[in-house]
């Protein structure tokens, strides 16, 4: 089978493309051809393996996603988009990426009339504070950021596109995802990955909200799970409504720290240093804390059991340890 | 003050300007322009009335939206748009008129940068079956039309750009328009009014579901009071979830019956005739029963409180009756 991969380049693509390469199948099917496109090129997987294609350009611009679609992929993965920050702080270039190309994705996909599963990576962005304690899967979406409002056009164009037998859609709502590997970044999210990556390469990591935020998580290799069990389920068995919120471990800040300290030891939590930023803070306490994800579960979609697993998962992964 | 309607020319379009046209005010203010556009001249209202334009085109032309929004009017109704059997027979011209025009509407708003109040008029198609007996404020929005698809995709535009400081949006969410004035249509609908309707004026009508059947009605003078309503209400007592479920009256087949019965006597009442129609029985069957509809009625939105009532105002509104 034939696989297409757009935002190979980002963390989960690129993640998403080695897990491919390494598998050489997908739904019981092997692996024939694998194209991955990004606005940059990504160098994941050697170019001289001959079943590797990388593609470079961007979605919108008209006869891009024809290009790609060309060779009918039998699943794609459609990753690419601009993150939360940067389609707050620049709203053309949001729409633009996030919406039109998807739309034209999608169209591109409808236009060349045959009907590839299509894995979408929406997010927990589309719903919108006040929360119930529990978010149940009938919760309405209300998107608090220009991102939320084009992942909840997205879902709504996929299921629709699905409904009318263009392609078979599934959207995938993914938590917060940790430990995210690399640098600490500025997003006010950055903490929750922080706060166990940076102890763990012994450096001080700054903790700017109190212990008692929950919030719902699961690891770069969840998610990457939750695409590749994306592709393989059976779409009746979805009916109408495309979009999944996925399961995730839902922990306080405090447990959080307390796995670490299992996990690594006290002397690595002690490099957590509390000192609450009434910014992030503030932004945070808009964010949903617990999912029921009934239907995601129903489904045979999996993540961590718990907190501890997670540390565990980003200690295999990325620092290629054993506990 | 300055007032645009789109989508003048349609049934609520023609109610709205007229209503507009007698009261002379909106919000406490004095109207000084109506400027009513659609795809046809609407002949609602005399152009020896200066204050009253009309304007004819396609919004998702290039600049349609731009040349409307040039006056900078304060209020917008943006009621444009391809109805649900049209949009669900022709792809391309649903999502062109009803997603493309309603986006550039709002982007011509954006860059005319400044902050009118914008009214657009969605539907409970947004919702899909299955539903639970009651449909509360917070259910998600999962829409099992294109129509529905693109309003849902227009309220997130609304919320984002309202959200966003580039217009001061409002979002109603329409319930069944009953009773529809005019010839019988083939919408799978037509009947919730037709039953009304076509006895009233001495012809039989056929009933093509079971009296159990429920549904939630206003009537088209109370479709115009929401809108009228939604250009006064205080923004900030909205807060940022700018779509809101309209109140209506939900009741079955059986209880419009009764109403008419009451209110016209049995021999009109006995113009009904009862023919299941299977098909259209099945569609119906995934239509939304009941509403709670609680935030609108806090921010003040009434319908009428008894189908007696609808009937009473079609009589009045259409027949120019009095009961």
């Amino acid at each position: 089978m034939r696989i297409l991969i757009t935002g190979a380049a980002g963390m989960v693509g690129r993640k998403l493309a080695a897990r491919l390469h390494k598998d050489g199948s997908l739904a019981g099917r092997k692996i024939t051809a694998l194209d991955l496109h990004d606005i940059v090129p990504t160098d994941t997987l050697s170019m001289e393996d001959a079943h590797v294609a990388i593609h470079v350009g961007d979605l919108s611009e008209a006869g891009a996603a024809a290009r790609l679609v060309e060779q009918k992929p039998d699943a794609i993965f459609h990753l690419a988009g601009i993150v939360s920050g940067e389609a707050e702080a620049n709203f053309d270039l949001g729409y633009r990426v996030n919406l039109d190309g998807t739309r034209a994705l999608f169209d591109a996909i409808r236009l060349a009339d045959y009907r590839p599963r299509v894995i979408f990576t929406s997010s927990i962005a589309v719903f919108g504070a006040p929360f119930p304690d529990v978010i149940s899967d009938d919760f309405h979406q209300t998107p608090l950021t220009s991102y939320g409002t084009q992942k909840l056009m997205g879902e709504a164009l996929l299921a629709d596109y699905t409904r009318r037998g263009f392609f078979d859609g599934i959207g995938i709502r993914l938590p917060t995802i940790c430990v995210r590997p690399g640098k600490p970044n500025k997003a006010a999210s950055g903490f929750f990955s922080g706060i166990i990556r940076e102890p763990l390469n012994g450096v001080e990591a700054i903790l700017p909200v109190p212990r008692s935020v929950v919030h719902t998580h699961a690891s770069p290799r969840s998610a990457v799970g939750f695409l590749i069990h994306a592709a393989g389920i059976d779409g009746d068995a979805v009916g109408p409504r495309r979009n999944l919120t996925m399961p995730g471990v839902a922990v306080s800040v405090g447990e959080q720290i307390e796995a670490l300290e299992r996990i690594a030891g006290a002397d690595v939590a002690g490099l957590i240093r509390e000192e609450t930023d009434e910014t992030i803070w503030s932004i945070v306490k808009g964010w949903p804390t617990r999912f029921e994800a009934t239907r995601a579960r129903a489904l045979g979609f999996t993540a961590e059991e718990n907190f501890d697993d997670i540390v565990r998962v980003h200690i295999e992964d990325e620092l290629g340890r054993t506990i």
